[in-house]
């Protein structure tokens, strides 16, 4: 059905668009198949991974290249609103085999989630290898990997301005140490509330995150979800809200989305630095506040920057200083 | 040893400084001895009670009479703090028998806390009498009290420029019917997050405070802790942060020193609207930080008018929009 299927050898890469240009964000991590259960039902197997929800998220303010790889059975078709965006897949694999899978289930009132099912398929022998277009990369984004990928990725690119890193309570419990040593060559740490207690032992958050910069990056962002996030750097606290949003659909993936938001918006800027850092926040939360409105990448996919601008207005409405 | 425990009689009034001018906030809660157990420690019997709490937290900005009762073993003196700066305490009855007694423990990240010991004492048969310099306040806060008690005080006043009440889940479970009879008739409602979910069913705050709103009032500030809060209005939605705390002592009483911050705040403006009420969030804030820091109303007590300006200021820099 999919004609890019032809394409598809054992390693083949996929290049569907070619792009001279080369892509001011490079984001690496998983481009999966989603099961997902959720109180408002059902949906999948449909696209996701934390590299497609970051992606779409970073598209509105960036060109965006992915890394990462998929089975022969992935439905290709699925990501051309990404191409129609500026996301770059060059770097996008395709080998022989069974995509990522994941199936999951939240509970009522999204309090948690239970993981169904995990089938790594091609991604279990994944070894990441960037086009030569993605090896100067403004910045870089190592999402959420094995932290021994994302070595492999880091060892490809000439220096960027910023190394940004996602943290994923799976890959660390399997590599706490290999993670340690890659936060440690990192400048931007994004981390969930949990995940900064988790990884400190510390209940109180901004000793935990005190506690986070030792380990090396100068910036921190702590992601509460629907309670917004903060921006730990040298220069002290900086405190952002959530766009609040009256029906959730699904959150699958807004944590990546949000990254993207962020890091798309700080790859268009010709300074980076704890003001365009702070802005880079409040698009991050409006492009995080659609993507819990759909199933999947989809509460982001029909969005016109036009809606995502009037959002972002409404955002400062709420919550500029009386 | 306390030379005013003289004055005590049956259904004695309380009146150790007499105060010719009208306390603009008046406020009508609970008077308690605590004893606190927390993962720092504990302490108590010291002193406590919706009432004083939130007066702690007004008397920096305007004079607030309390209304409430105690027993004749309560420490009138460490009240002294609360005469010291502008709380007028005239209404405050003190009754032969035993003060409030509340004993409880929080858990581990005070994630949880658990009701130990309630000894009404006295506050089992309170009937609170509003002194005549009380009748005319321009701000009215019904605190955590039986929604009976709260309207015999509505009764008992020409009407206020603002009425606010606190929901308590206690006197709610035994009262509800009347309590939603009382919010009918107030301007603001304050609540916490739970709360919200709890009386609307909605497990999502924006819907849940768009039920609330159809019961009466139109501001509903909805509390969310350390995640700030809001405020929700016919002109929409307005967000706050929490000032960020690194020491969580004991959070005893720092919702209602909340209260007390805003509405102290609103009773010292010429003007009651939105605009003041987003400040107030902002400076209710500050107080409700201050609080946690100590057990009890200790948080606050040697707080100085310059020490909150400060972290006001902070506060301020942390939320601005970039």
């Amino acid at each position: 059905m999919n004609p890019l299927k032809k394409q598809v050898g054992r390693s083949a890469v996929f290049r569907r668009t070619t792009r001279e240009k080369n892509p001011p964000l490079v984001v690496v991590g998983s481009v999966a198949l989603d099961i997902l259960h959720t109180p408002n039902g059902s949906a999948g197997p449909i696209v996701g991974g934390s590299a497609v929800h970051c992606a779409n998220g970073a598209s509105f303010f960036a060109e965006t290249g992915i890394v990462g790889v998929v089975g022969d059975d992935y439905p290709m078709n699925e990501l051309d609103f990404l191409q129609k965006r500026r996301v770059n897949l060059s770097g996008l694999e395709v080998r022989p085999g069974a995509s990522f899978l994941w199936e999951g289930r939240y509970s009522e009132g999204f309090v948690s989630r239970e993981t169904l099912r995990t089938e790594l398929g091609v991604f279990a022998d994944f070894r990441p290898r960037l086009p030569e277009s993605y090896r100067k990369p403004r910045i870089l984004f190592l999402g959420a990997i094995h932290p021994g990928l994302q070595d492999v990725v880091l060892k490809q690119v000439a220096r960027p301005r910023l190394v940004a890193i996602d943290t994923f309570k799976l890959w660390i419990d399997v590599a706490r140490t290999e993670f340690m040593r890659i936060v440690k060559r990192t400048d931007l740490l994004l981390v969930n509330d949990d995940e900064v207690r988790w990884l400190t032992g510390e209940h109180n958050l901004l000793k935990g995150t005190q506690a986070l910069h030792k380990f090396g990056p100068q910036w921190i962002v702590v992601k509460k979800g629907e309670h917004g996030s903060f921006l730990s750097s040298p220069r002290g606290l900086y405190l952002t809200h959530a766009f609040p949003v009256e029906h959730i659909v699904d959150p699958t993936g807004a944590g990546d989305a949000y990254a993207g938001g962020m890091l798309g918006y700080l790859a268009a800027q010709p300074r980076l630095n704890d003001v365009e850092l702070r802005k880079a926040l409040y698009w991050a939360s409006v492009v995080g506040s659609f993507y819990v409105e759909g199933f999947g990448p989809d509460g982001l996919k029909h969005v016109t920057r036009a809606e995502l601008n009037a959002r972002h207005r409404q955002l400062c409405k709420m919550a500029a200083l009386p």
